[in-house]
């Protein structure tokens, strides 16, 4: 439920004037998505989404994130495309904070996952890649394994309270994943949260991709990697090997993998499964009370990082090679 | 922030292949509105909200709202008009709640009251209460006088934990509205919660009145006591009659008054300010702790109480008679 900022009529009537869409004829705040407010907003001239952005998102880095979209949407990728102002800017400024009207994609995103959704992530996912490889900016990814240390400290003295054992299992899992990380495997853009909620598919087909504010410059195949975490478990934990095959064998018709990448996807899920389980324990022990979003359950990725290093090779996903 | 069920896209598809809108294009949880959960659903055949009942709203009045916007559109009053599905039923069972299509209305709801907007709601309410009285259906208002004692009752012992002397403040008021209260002015359709989030503006003319889930059989002048509190007070807490002068005066130009609902405006007043004050007391004593929706000051509306207690005559709001 993601609407932080109020935007009086009269604000964004102003705002909206900068652009060539027509005068406003309604605005609507959306509930989803939680690091930004997002507007349904519809003009004279079409339909968009008006975000703000909130504290959660640095500043510093929107330019990348713009930039990034407008790349991808002008290479064929169907992403949301920034709207530029009649002053040439896509971000400028609403109610005090940095703010940008983007094209609205038409779509539903998933609630149940089937095969056939699996297949069209895959795809979408390798286009992304390929797509990305003639983008000249870059982003480190601070939510890789180096960044996951200061926040595994952060919660290693209440890790307990969530689960017993729980921190001397994270520290493990940690020291191996620092020892064996790949040094080497071919990089660019990747978007790094792509779940369920931020893919929409009209007709079986993906008709968007939204939400780039984790994107960034890593492995590609981490990319994968996180995919298979969210789109391949089932809800009761177990691991579905016909999506996971759906899923690579899509990417792959796409952006074919390297016998090292292929090699790695193991670890790499590892590694996925720790960035996703320890920013979820570190939200669920810092949460505010009362806050209007419910933490997400962190122990759903031990879970999954048990499944990876119980895998002995990457044909565990599906694939012989 | 009110999306209290999330709706499935396989659900959804399947909902709205009932209807002859074509096929969903997408749909987005709105944040707005407190009782029901409400997405704004864009189809092949256009844009309308889709809306799911709660359990705040009766199952049993549903019909009545929906038979009543049906109708107030027929004449030509801009709401929400509800969506026939094939089977000619405008409501219908989505994720195990009553649910309904409607039309979307364009425009947006004034964040700052300007005077044009006190006319725009003065007119709107009048032409809204003339096409209500060709509609058959009757509806109580169990938030008029009859239904506040129980609800003072249920706060009285803990009123002063919000300001020392409201129960007795409020146990005088209400033995005097009892007392008091018209027992014969002109009645019908009202809507009972015309605040300015329910009225849509575009270019300065009111656009759509939206929210009928309070409607219901009462004095037609209540509805205008009801808007005389939600618009022309700034947020100071001072009256400004220039704002009610435009709006009464709208209202006239439509609708004449008789002598004796101008006289009783004063009452209404009270009592419309008594419904408000004890409905937000009972909520603000009662919300669970970290509630989505933070509960509306109660004491706006005893500062509003007071003002209209002081007020000897009708030609305090602005019009002679």
């Amino acid at each position: 439920m993601a609407v932080y900022t109020d935007v009086p009529d009269e604000e964004l009537r102003a705002f909206v004037a900068d652009y060539a869409i027509g005068e406003v004829i309604s605005c609507k705040g959306i509930a989803e998505g939680v690091e930004n407010s997002n507007f349904l907003l519809r003009s004279e001239a079409g339909t968009y989404i008006l975000t703000l952005y909130e504290k959660r998102v640095a500043p510093t880095d929107l330019p990348f994130f713009i930039a990034l979209m407008e790349h991808l949407a002008a290479h064929g990728v169907a992403c949301p495309t920034p709207v530029k102002a009649k002053d040439g800017r896509a971000l400028r400024l609403l109610c005090g904070r940095p703010a940008a009207i983007v094209s609205f994609l038409d779509g539903m995103w998933p609630r149940r996952i089937h095969s056939f959704h699996c297949a069209g992530v895959g795809g979408a996912l390798a286009q992304l890649h390929l797509a990305g490889t003639s983008f000249a900016m870059r982003r480190p990814n601070n939510l890789s394994v180096a960044g996951w240390r200061s926040l595994f400290e952060a919660c290693r003295a209440r890790a307990h309270e969530v689960r017993a054992g729980l921190a001397d299992e994270l520290a493990a899992e940690l020291d191996a994943l620092e020892r064996s990380w790949p040094k080497a495997l071919p990089t660019g853009i990747i978007h790094a949260d792509l779940f369920p909620d931020n893919v929409f598919f009209r007709n079986h087909e993906v008709s968007g991709l939204i939400d780039f504010y984790f994107a960034c410059t890593d492995f590609l195949a981490y990319d994968i990697a996180i995919c298979l975490n969210a789109w391949c478990f089932e809800s009761d934990g177990s691991f579905n090997v016909t999506k996971a095959r759906l899923l690579l064998a899509s990417y792959r018709a796409v952006r074919p993998l390297s016998p090292e990448e292929f090699a790695a996807l193991p670890l790499l899920a590892r590694g996925s499964a720790m960035r996703f389980l320890l920013t979820r324990l570190y939200d669920w022990l810092n949460h505010p009370p009362g806050a209007f979003v419910r933490p997400k359950d962190p122990l759903e990725y031990l879970q999954k990082l048990r499944f990876h290093r119980s895998v002995e090779q990457s044909s565990a996903y599906g694939l012989d090679r």
